[in-house]
Formats: structure tokens, C-alpha cells, sequence
């Protein structure tokens, strides 16, 4: 699979590790050349500096060919923006966003995106853990 | 029970909700005071203006009786400190920690933290949503 990963930030370098590691061709697009150096050594995807929100920068990325685009810069409206363009100008099959604000999430879920909110996720998660008796230690 | 949350941004927020509307006395530290507008009119529980890393906004936030303790800042190393100070100076039960670095999760969690990352969940979950078929639209 040809996957494009906007932003190389904790999530986003993790994300592309994953994929590059499970032998999908993996283009990662960030605006800050620092970023990159969170890819490990072994990953044998590309690198685009670059704006995901041009599409200068998507298609030196490959959006054309892409089945798959996750957004997942720290901005909400920057990941709703490129992923809008991935799918309605590009074509994307799967296009899959962040998004922090619970109340965004429900209207980019209902404008048809697959969308991820590690807030709703990580509240459910914790609290369940306290509902649950404790792993031993 | 008695539940301490420590930061008030979007995950904090919305875990002393959910906590709240279960029937739990919800204490909220939080060093910047516009954090609390993040909770609803509904909330029930103590809202505490200080930094949970000072044993006496822990003690105000009521930490002698408390049964659990959510560490929820941005800083990872600031969430440790005070994870460790309610667990071992004032022997709460259950502490849990939020923790951005997979890495630092890995050691926080040795130490015998119950801890949860974003980052591992969230880059298992969304790869996970492209593995399996999109939800239909």
C-alpha cells in the first residue's frame, strides 16, 4: 500500500514506523526538517519537507498514487483541511485524522472522515483502568 | 471514591466529568485558573488553583483521603513527580499517569506507575482502522 503520513511528530513517526516495518511504501511530509530524526535508522520510506496542506507538497509526496493518508500535524483544522484535499481533489481511498476537540471530531465524523480523538479514546481508556483492580506490580 | 485530577486540559476535563457524573467527589488541580472553564456547569466536584506538585496544593486538594490520583499535565516528567509523591508520601491506591514517550512509559511503568500513553495507543488504534474495512458513510 502507498501510505502518506502528515506530520512527523510522536504519533505520526510511530504510525509510519509501523507500516514502513510491515512492508507498505511509506511517504512521510512534515515542515520541520528536525522532525525527521524521529524515524529510526531502519525505516526505507521517504522523507518530504514540506506544507501537507499544498499540493505542491502532496504531490512531490505521492498523493496521487496514495491509497492511504493519515493526518496528524497538532493542528486540528490543519489535519481537517489536508484531509478534505486527499479525498475530494485526490481521490484517497482511506483518509485517516486526528483530532483533539471531541466536539470537531463528531462533525468531521458526520462530513465522512475517519477520524481519531485521543481525548474521548484515552478518557474511556483511563477511566476504565480505575474501574478495573490495578496489574500487579 | 474520593479522585484527585491533576491538569485540566481536554483529557483531565473530561475524565473529572465522567468521574463527577458517576457519583465520585472529584477534585480538579490546576495551576492556571481559565483551565476550569473546560468544565461543565454540571460538574459537582472542587476545582483547586495551584501546582500539583506542591504538597500543599495536594493537601488543600484533599490527598490524605484520597483513593485515586490522575496525573494529566503536559509535562511528562511533572506528571512522574507527582504520580510518585501521591503514591509514596501520601499512599494513595491507585495512581495513574498519563505519559506522551513511549520510552519514559516503558521505564515510568517499571517503577509501578499505572500509566497510559497516547502515543502507543493511538498509533495501535489508528493503524489498526487501516487495516480493517472504513466504516460506511
Amino acid at each position: 500500500m502507498n501510505v502518506i503520513v502528515m506530520g512527523c511528530g510522536r504519533l505520526g513517526s510511530r504510525i509510519a514506523t509501523t507500516l514502513d516495518a510491515e512492508g507498505h511504501h511509506v511517504t512521510v511530509v512534515d515542515n520541520n526538517e528536525a522532525a525527521f530524526k524521529r524515524l529510526p535508522g531502519s525505516f526505507h520510506g521517504e522523507r518530504v519537507l514540506g506544507n501537507g496542506m499544498d499540493t505542491s507538497t502532496l504531490e512531490r509526496g505521492g498523493i496521487a498514487t496514495a491509497d492511504a493518508f493519515f493526518a496528524l500535524t497538532q493542528g486540528d483544522n490543519r489535519n481537517y483541511f489536508a484531509s478534505q484535499m486527499a479525498r475530494e481533489v485526490y481521490h484517497v481511498a482511506r483518509v485517516l485524522c486526528r483530532v483533539y476537540d471531541p466536539v470537531r471530531e463528531e462533525i468531521f465524523r458526520e462530513l465522512g472522515l475517519e477520524t481519531f480523538s485521543p481525548t474521548s479514546v484515552g478518557a474511556k481508556i483511563m477511566v476504565e483502568m480505575l474501574h478495573k483492580e490495578p496489574a500487579k506490580r
